[in-house]
């Protein structure tokens, strides 16, 4: 079982942040990525330091074995780990945090607390592995409620069974990825859903914020892979679908509560397809001199019915900066492909792709480096805990993604860069933008996109601001959305609004009517009706 | 375009029903199938003959144009084309029946048919192809309502646009399969949704029903081929929900409506993602000594990796019947498969396909007859028109279907084979049972049944009933769903209660509440809450 220490001011796990060697090489790399010198490195502060709000709360003592006021705690679940989330949790006070956290070890538990909350109209916000990086989690905007409790699905995290012959795993919705993989593996099956997160992500997060894995044959998106879900409403009422590969009874119902993001009840337990462990691989790189050809011939591809496990491009700033951490230099743009399978022959794919790409310009790549090898999930996962030691350094950076049909791209890829090199050399006097293709559909694309620029201490998070909202406009403006795997939180809520139709909001406050009367789930995250 | 006269007491077209010669052969093929001999033909009345109870409209001048209370308009839209619906529509009087038929042929025609309807409280059944075989059309316990306005998308069937870069097709939702098909195949793209309904089912009533298609490349459900849809509001407000290829902001708003049946609002306008046209194509039959081995096959090559274009099977009964038709002789199952592409390889899936088969003990057929050429079209085209001439000797015959998981399978072929040849044996003192795989996944499949016995004119619809009744329970004793792709209706109504979270119920009507406040849109077909 994953036993790490969270980082209460930081990406993921303590014993996983950048050692000092690494650290030291940030300054001069992330010079040389937009230029100009960096102030010093300054450590987020102590969590122990970081002033707190008294909690409102006083938990009664039949909760008391789950439910704690304390400060390590509050201070834990009170942000996911968002930019800002990070710049507030590196300030000396932070308000809007909970008033206590709950931790159920079963659904009685978890019960008994929605029971409390319910019946006292305090706020309710379900917290699985906490990376949220939209502000899904954070007690912004919660309304008149008297307090607010989160719920941490973290000691929920049994397996209950795993049905081989469907190749379908039951388990509740606190397991992490890493547990997850592990459980199913010496049944033959694995999960592959691999977020960013992954390591200290959890399966109830994944379907309630509709996120993507990488390296998920043909079904990135979790929501395409649920099978059933069991659902816990605040009043005490037990939602559970029926385990089905399909149907047609109505509405599905499983696809009202992926993407839900804790606003119509608490997803306790999750029946997910899993894939037969894969016996067969191939991967390779293909170089272009140009962006735009690569995801011409990725088009190409997925239109021929090639669907390869994989599919990722990175442009030409992309590249370089990929090849920067190794110290090697990149010129154009470099596709990486990969394809697996359990027992569907992977060759033949493989060659109709080299022949698309080649269509296009493409150079087969014998060897593309870490982005082509086992290495790039390493270099993947580790992404984020640089993120940590460049706020070290007060570097305005984040990351954000769309998905766009291929009618848009390229003008939404140069649109969309052009208005953030804008804002940032108006926030920042410069920086460098980035993107990647990560997944790909027949008929459209993820562009992700990573920004950097040195940022003013103090001002970080109005920089922060500036330059996505500047970017979430230019996405509207080229038709994308504002986000094709990272969920809508309250970073995208305002975006959301614009994106969502009117009466479509008005249908969930509708079903949320029903499934919490007192509006106690997770309040302020859906747009208003 | 489709220019055909639709048959209004029997299915699809009067020029494609069956001719004088096929119609000869019906009795005796009839009577080796389950024994005995039938009566006479009794063919069903002249639609002139069935009296319908007097309109309680007065159509507004200003709808005069396209809503019509005559007696034709009525009757063709009275029923779709389930076996009781064509019981119905043979006798001489028929009772539940929409007041006026609304024909709009724009938007705002459609809108002020609304608006007069959402003003008067009276209830709306939107009416695509008019091809339900489960009620979903039928003015049935339709509630208090001072009337009932069939409303017929079937003048509204143009093509937007077609985005061929991102191999769409918007069109409005009361086109037609084969003008769908046609409108794009001019700009290299295909649709290949093939329901049987094909020739006059609509692509609103596809989405509406969340239908499934075969020969549509991995992605049978029409849900998941949905990009966008917009969708007209009783009190005039339009939603519209916007064009991506995938997105995670919240809950995805194409699904709300995707198997909504007509209760949440009319769907006017889809944007649907299409296919290449495929170049390559590979196909081919395979025997199977045991239907158990073909499953087992087809799950190993599912669950590899393999996903064939088209997958089907025939249980030993299903594969004796469809040989029938053609005088020859069949023993055991067969599998056929399908794969096609628009560059992709099929020949090495096909390879690996083979090798999965034969290690069931499956025999690759160098022609498996019509079943694996382009005949089967045909034939499976014209089934539904066998069972009008079947049903003019009093046959009481049906299809329906389920999903299992595999873990599921062929435990419920048994069980549910058995309880409804119990069935046919206590309400018909015999019969027969056929039951095909017409769609496979990696967790499970669908399982599709046909059962055909002697009847007693009088008696057929109770008779019916009590079968289908019987096959429900057996269904639902083994995890299945009452519907794969036919969806809900009136008739799979009652199992849906029990398919179905309350809580999930509760929230759809949370829904309508607030898009449909007057409870006008398809009243009747959602389970109460």
């Amino acid at each position: 079982m994953v036993d790490k220490t969270r980082n209460p001011t930081g990406w993921g796990y303590v014993e996983d942040a950048l050692g000092a060697a690494e650290r030291k090489a940030i300054a001069p790399m992330a010079g040389a990525l937009f230029g100009g010198g960096l102030p010093d490195a300054q450590a987020a502060p102590a969590a122990e330091a970081i002033a707190l709000p008294d909690s409102r709360l006083r938990v009664p003592d039949a909760l008391s074995g789950w439910v704690s006021t304390g400060h390590a705690d509050r201070l834990l679940h009170a942000r996911g780990r968002s930019f800002p989330d990070l710049v507030e949790l590196r300030g000396d006070a932070l308000a809007d945090v909970p008033d206590a956290v709950a931790e159920p070890g079963n659904e009685q538990e978890l019960m008994a607390v929605l029971d409390w909350c319910d019946s006292r109209r305090y706020a309710v916000i379900p917290f699985g592995g906490g990376s949220s990086v939209v502000g899904g989690v954070t007690p912004e905007g919660v309304g008149d409620v008297a307090a607010v409790v989160t719920l941490s699905l973290q000691k929920m995290r049994a397996v209950h069974a795993i049905d081989a012959r469907s190749a379908t795993v039951h388990a509740d919705a606190g397991i992490l990825g890493p547990d997850l993989e592990a459980a199913v593996k010496h049944q033959g099956l694995a999960v592959r859903h691999f977020p960013q997160s992954y390591f200290h992500s959890s399966l109830g997060g994944w379907v309630a914020t509709r996120g993507a894995g990488h390296f998920s044959t043909q079904h990135a998106k979790i929501e395409d892979r649920v099978q059933a879900l069991r659902i816990i409403l605040p009043d005490g009422r037990i939602c559970q679908t029926q385990r089905l590969p399909a149907g047609s009874v109505g509405v599905d119902p499983n696809r009202l509560w992926c993407g839900s993001e804790g606003t119509l009840g608490v997803i306790s337990q999750v029946w997910l397809r899993c894939v037969q462990a894969p016996s067969l691989r191939d991967g390779c790189g293909i170089a272009f001199a140009r962006f735009e050809d690569a995801l011409e011939a990725a088009r190409t591809m997925l239109q021929s019915g090639i669907y390869p496990t994989q599919l990722r491009i990175l442009d030409p700033y992309e590249h370089m900066v990929s090849r920067m951490v190794a110290g090697k230099p990149a010129q154009g743009a470099l596709m990486v492909l990969a394809f697996e399978s359990a027992g569907a022959p992977v060759g033949p794919q493989m060659a109709a792709a080299h022949e698309i790409a080649q269509q296009h310009g493409g150079s087969i790549q014998d060897s593309a480096g870490e982005e082509s090898t086992g290495d790039w999930k390493n270099t993947f996962f580790r992404q984020p805990y640089l993120r940590d030691a460049m706020l070290d350094h007060a570097v305005v950076l984040d990351t954000f993604e769309t998905a766009v049909l291929w009618s848009q791209v390229p003008a939404a890829y140069h649109g969309i860069r052009e208005a953030v090199i804008k804002a940032l050399e108006a926030e920042c006097g410069g920086g460098a933008v980035t993107c990647r293709v990560t997944h790909a559909y027949p008929d459209g694309c993820c562009l992700y996109f990573g920004f950097f620029a040195a940022g003013r201490r103090g001002s970080l998070n109005s920089q922060w601001q500036a330059i996505r909202d500047a970017a979430a406009a230019a996405v509207a403006e080229y038709g994308g959305t504002a986000s094709h795997h990272h969920a809508m939180g309250r970073t995208h809520r305002g975006y959301a609004r614009e994106e969502l139709p009117e009466a479509f909001i008005d249908a969930l406050h509708g079903a949320r009517a029903r499934l919490d009367p007192r509006g106690i789930m997770n309040p302020g995250l859906l747009p208003d009706a």
